[in-house]
């Protein structure tokens, strides 16, 4: 190789979503230009003996300084939600643009743009939050944005002030459909839970944990059938995202077989969490720490969340991440007034980002549930493909941009809030055992992160993206 | 037996839902006292050599006298209606007390009890239409009606006039869990029919054939589901009325294996007909004879229905008789300008509470499909089982009332329009060759038609009923 | 009616496979001539007040007085049998006609007919068991014993000296098929078994209870896969007799889904046992009193036997009564020197003739899970049509014997071995709380048992059986 | 980098399981060294430019030289078979080492290498086949073999010569899980194949088709599951190969669905012909050139195969190449004087290790079915993981064996008997238009084909294998 490289990654075992080899890697000018045996005279050298040299994660659901309805202030803006994305492993993400009823989508597009522009510690782009779906929006703005590179867009099936009805769905599916844009759906039924909640609140049922047993199974995988049932009607793929259990997910897996184009996504929560921890202690305000939507199921829906990363029904790993502060009136616990009288005033969403890829790797990989080809596949290489980022993203190639992480598989540690990055003042994986850290996170060959700090500036670039690979 | 009986029927074979034996009935004040070897001494005979004696037959899905929001007058009042049943070896129909939206159910209940006293060839009773389901209606009028003997009542999940969102749906089920009542569910996605209804009409598609493709099976299987859960939510049981095919079925197959309490109802014309009726000749409004929701579907899906029929998924077997005129302006044919201009402006709905006994007969027992037990059941017992009548209704057994309809198994006929008693100008099942006819239709001891003709004065009664057996 | 009854059961509830209703039964000649509202002038009268009147029991699997390989004394013959069977609330049993390897089926068939002549309480019918299918034997024995009224035969998966190899099946079926004859399987697979119980022992694991695992669910499902399947390729009606758990169970619903003909039975044992139940105390020899194969499995298999027995899935429920001794060196427990040595030497079956009807009525009946209807199909009305015994048997109608069970449905007793009429020396279900009891036995009209006590001569008749309708 | 290459693949695109890059490969010393922008300084240089760079096929599953039970002679041997598979694309296959009845499995395994020593076109390795399971094979024979890099055997359910009973079967399981190796399974019922055949040959019946119908799918489901059963029992991973239709294939799904570990195979024939073909022209004996076992079904069997590639459900996509003449009278056609007399004595067996590459790109790839990355993981990736062979074999990946085909996916042909280089004299895909072709095939650095012809020494070398992924 004559020209010469600006770093080289030493002696690491390279995993890719199918292969696994020990090799160097040679990077230019911040792409990937040669892996082989031996990169010699690099001006920079990294040392990766004993080290698995993964593609660098990309989270492909992220919130990130979202304003609320009611107010809630999230915990996470763009320079310490990224901040906490690269400490953990990452080297993209993708947090939403959401669209505020009345507004024009394409001005919140710009607005995302402005909050993001210089304080990234990775790579971002912005999928879209379709909540009021007006002539304009369907017929002119959508069409330019997916034109101009936002590929995807999301779909609310609950809350009040995103919900879509049945028509507004259909029609912005259609418009997926021809755009060749990629939906995203939260599916949980929106009436259902308001009737649970009712009901609960009418008992006297208003403490945190009620919030699991509000948004139940049952309105998951009813909205889950529906919304497959739309996109079947309208010919259009979907993603449907963060599904919680065996119900909803076996909803996605007689939809494949049938050969309907559905993808599914889940989560850190579903597999470390279980509605128990939102009772707290003794049914007290600990548990609304552990309150997201859909929430956390039981042992058994841990069990096929497992079936379903390993046989292939979830392509997509992602954290969910949506921070909160727990203490104080705008937080989720006891401070906030609100809350206090009914769990539907807890603000929905956990922090996650920083510990998505630890948590996979320690119960999903040194458990022996999944190889790390198929952690690659899940956390890099799949939501790159899926989301338009391909080749350039979440891939160990020849011109791939030089986003790597290392992780020393044999690495143990736990959880603790003190040492995470992210806004949030509590993690709702306090205490959890993890063996398989990422130790170095490398963004466009430039080391962003080690051992859970950051170390570099905020060089986080916005990526236009490609039109998916399930829609093409 | 020392009491002489009014009426002996002599030397036919009984058929119940279970068994099947030689024996004679004998009736006495309207009831059946004794089932024996010989019945001596009874005032009247009727010879039932070589003929089935089967439980006269319930329908239990039968629309009469209803008025439409289009103004299109419906082809059947009280008095044609049962005339037509009795006909068809009915002796006790089941139609709806229909609420128009912003008036009273109770009021509503009171008219149709007005527009049938006196008119009736058969028995009858009332399912409820919950169309606005207010404060006062799920507070106190549900509650009252069900008490006094209105069991039954049916929501529609499609329909501009009619339609409930799933939060009205959810409301009145709870009102049934409470009340004891029995809900019938009209499965079919509003949305997407509008949806599916637009782009056909965009494409120029507005023959009455499209109909079929509008109603597609996805939206009745999507609305299935959503009911199934909606019931899974509220603990009721509910019965999916008139199912089309193999989607929607499999379905109610998946919730009662899970132990859902989920009951199913099919009909005569997705059985003998297909969408490919729909097309008339050459795609023109021959057609509208055949419009009804959920349409009928494919041989494939005659195919499940069967499957169904034999083992056990459906339990009903009704006609969703519901009659237009196929002439003249107000009709569901060419003369009508508005269908003309789109096939959404098609009334939906055929007759066939004449025809529907013979077509299951002739198609399921006489072709060994299914059993004449079967028949029995389907027909007669299970529909007095499951909405309230039973043991009066439904069973030739002591005690029970002596509606009985005799049956020459091999009696060969076909259905003419020019034969038929119903109000419309049309039937559906034209040129039909049917095998095996009922000959007498005998009410509460009183021969009431005979090969295809009343001969009686309207003496049919209201029936007040109890609770559905899959409540209690 | 003119001509005067013999016997007249005044009073009752009356229930069939489908109705139920209060009326009286008049009989004569042992026949059932009347069923109404009030029999005049019988010259023996039963009070049936309070009381369920149904059709006998039919026991459909139940061994009696057969020879053993080991020499192993069976615990009743047809005397003790159809004793204990009478008091159990039984009219009629099917205990087999089993060949011995070498010797003519016909042969064996006359010898179990002398052992019978006589000595019987109910009547019986013969199963054939074909254990030795020469040319002979398939050509010319079993076509002329079907036609002479042994319309159905057995055939092992397992036992070594009763175990049919794939091509024997085979060839048994294409006569079954060609004869009319409906074959019964028992379906657990031999290899496998052996297999297990070599690895067991090897581990020293030779305790009763280790008969639960030797005889793996797997074994069990492997078998009824492959029974189904040899039954596809000879387009041949099957039962599946005694199928213990959700595995098998699935097997058969798969086939039935797919419109094969396999039809299913389970017995007592898979309700009221589990597989713990043969750990005894400490792993002692108490096991072996619930040695039988198929053995007893988990309480999810329990929920699963339930399932399958409301649903339909089983159409039959019988004892498979095979009766032996405890105690003594014959017996199966710790007196038998070889059975100290290994499981595999415990004889295989336990009694159940005079408990199959108590304890299903209890368990399913007065707990609620089935209906009285289901019951009556379940342990006469299938059995008897199945069986080739209908409308003689199986049914409350006129018509038909009079073999008639009175049931108090409040009555609560326990299980007692010192209760019970058979030979036995115990039973399995030794303190088994039973709500619901036969009262009283009628075959042919003459009472033969009461309140658990034969009380007449044993007027029990053989009765030669017609077509299966599941063959027809 | 400093040392320079031996080899250089420039401007291609390559293709792995997982990724898409193009970039130059160097190879030294037959083994990959470097994957760079621009490989530098090579020895020589091949230039790819439009062409896809994939890993060389490995054929799994392949007869060569072996001899047969009535003396018919195999076409190929191994100098034309790897010959033949070299030109197809192939740089490595498995052919069994088969044990004839009565003989030592190691000297077969010797007299195999003897075969093939010096006479291989791509590397080789064996699996064993187990025929004769006595307890010197089981004990000392296989053990030792598979320690010695004989990882994987396979076992036969029919065929005369080879078949198991269910006994050994389980034995053979057992020691393979002892051992760590891995089982392959020829799942067709010996039994129900010849109950048909007997059945057929009675009918006249003896034309080439009816060995379609003989080897009927029935039975091969049924010994699918009975494999899959036998491997639950005794804890062994299975691989079930060459799998032809849905009803099979669901069993495989069914059984992973519930956590078992088993793989499975299929092959070109399964998507390429059906049973029709088997009937020549006219019922002749053209049909004898596609008798194989299992054998081709119908339309929607090879729907379900598409499915299953698709899925995950297959992992392998082997040739079952077991080549014979069609002429003359040790072939398979009309001049074989027994195969005249019936089918059954018609060779099972058809060539193809030539055309199982181009099939699979032309139908699959071409066709949009899957994509080339999944074409690498069927074809390569994933039968070098699970026998044993990876990371040497199966990946482009630093270190791995430089076994590289060169594709151009544009490239139109026809496959023609006379351009192959098999030893057959026919090929039962004649005339089939094939789009994407292997251009050039480099075993560890040295071209060995192009264009279909073979172009170097037999420089094939024996590959010792280690413990199957599956295993492990």
């Amino acid at each position: 190789m004559s020209a010469s490289c600006d770093l080289a990654i030493r002696g690491g075992t390279i995993v890719t979503a199918a292969d696994r080899f020990r090799a160097d890697i040679g990077v230019r000018d911040g792409r990937i230009v040669e892996i082989s045996e031996r990169v010699e005279g690099a001006a920079e050298e990294v040392d990766a003996t004993g080290l698995l040299v993964l593609p660098g994660g990309i989270d492909a659901h992220v919130h990130l300084a979202q304003p609320t309805s009611d107010g809630t202030v999230m915990a996470d803006d763009f320079e310490t939600g990224t901040r906490s994305a690269a400490a953990g492993g990452n080297t993209t993400v993708l947090p939403f643009a959401m669209q505020i009823k009345g507004t024009s989508l394409r001005d919140c597009v710009t607005a995302y743009h402005r909050k993001a522009e210089g304080k990234c510690y990775t790579d971002v782009s912005f999928h879209l939050i379709v909540s009021d779906p007006t002539p304009q929006v369907l017929g002119q703005e959508l069409p330019a944005l997916v034109r101009d590179g936002y590929t995807s867009f999301k779909v609310f099936m609950t809350y009040d002030d995103l919900v879509l009805s049945d028509a507004e769905l259909l029609e912005v599916f259609d418009v997926a459909r021809r755009e060749k844009a990629l939906v995203m759906v939260h599916a949980e039924g929106h009436d259902a839970i308001k009737y649970m909640t009712r009901k609960l609140e009418e008992d006297g049922r208003t403490a945190p944990y009620y919030h699991a047993e509000a948004h139940a199974e049952i309105a998951e995988r009813e909205a889950t059938h529906r919304a497959i049932s739309h996109a079947q009607l309208t010919d259009v793929p979907i993603v449907i995202v963060h599904v919680s259990g065996r119900d909803p997910m076996e909803q996605i897996q007689w939809a494949r077989k049938r050969g309907l184009k559905v993808h599914a996504e889940t989560c850190p929560q579903y597999i470390a969490l279980t509605k128990d921890d939102l009772k707290g202690l003794n049914m007290d305000f600990e548990g609304a720490k552990y309150v997201c939507s859909p929430p956390p199921r039981d042992t058994d829906s841990q069990a096929a969340i497992w079936e379903g990363l390993r046989d292939g029904t979830f392509e997509l790993f992602s954290s969910d991440h949506c921070p909160f502060y727990f203490q104080g009136a705008e937080g989720t616990g006891k401070d906030n007034p609100r809350a206090r009288t009914s769990f539907k005033w807890v603000p929905n969403g956990i922090p996650g980002v920083e510990t998505r890829l630890p948590i996979l790797f320690s119960e999903g990989v040194s458990k022996g549930r999944i190889s790390v080809e198929r952690f690659v596949a899940l956390t890099a290489t799949n939501p790159a493909r899926l989301y338009g980022l391909y080749p350039r993203k979440g891939a160990i190639a020849i011109g791939a941009d030089a986003d790597i992480t290392l992780w020393d598989p044999d690495r143990r540690d736990t959880i603790r809030q003190e040492k995470l990055n992210h806004g949030s003042d509590y993690t709702p994986y306090e205490g959890m055992e993890i063996t398989g850290w990422p130790v170095r996170t490398i963004l466009r060959g430039r080391t962003v992160a080690r051992d859970g700090q950051v170390e570099a500036e905020a060089t986080g670039q916005y990526q236009s993206r490609g039109v998916s690979e399930a829609v093409a």
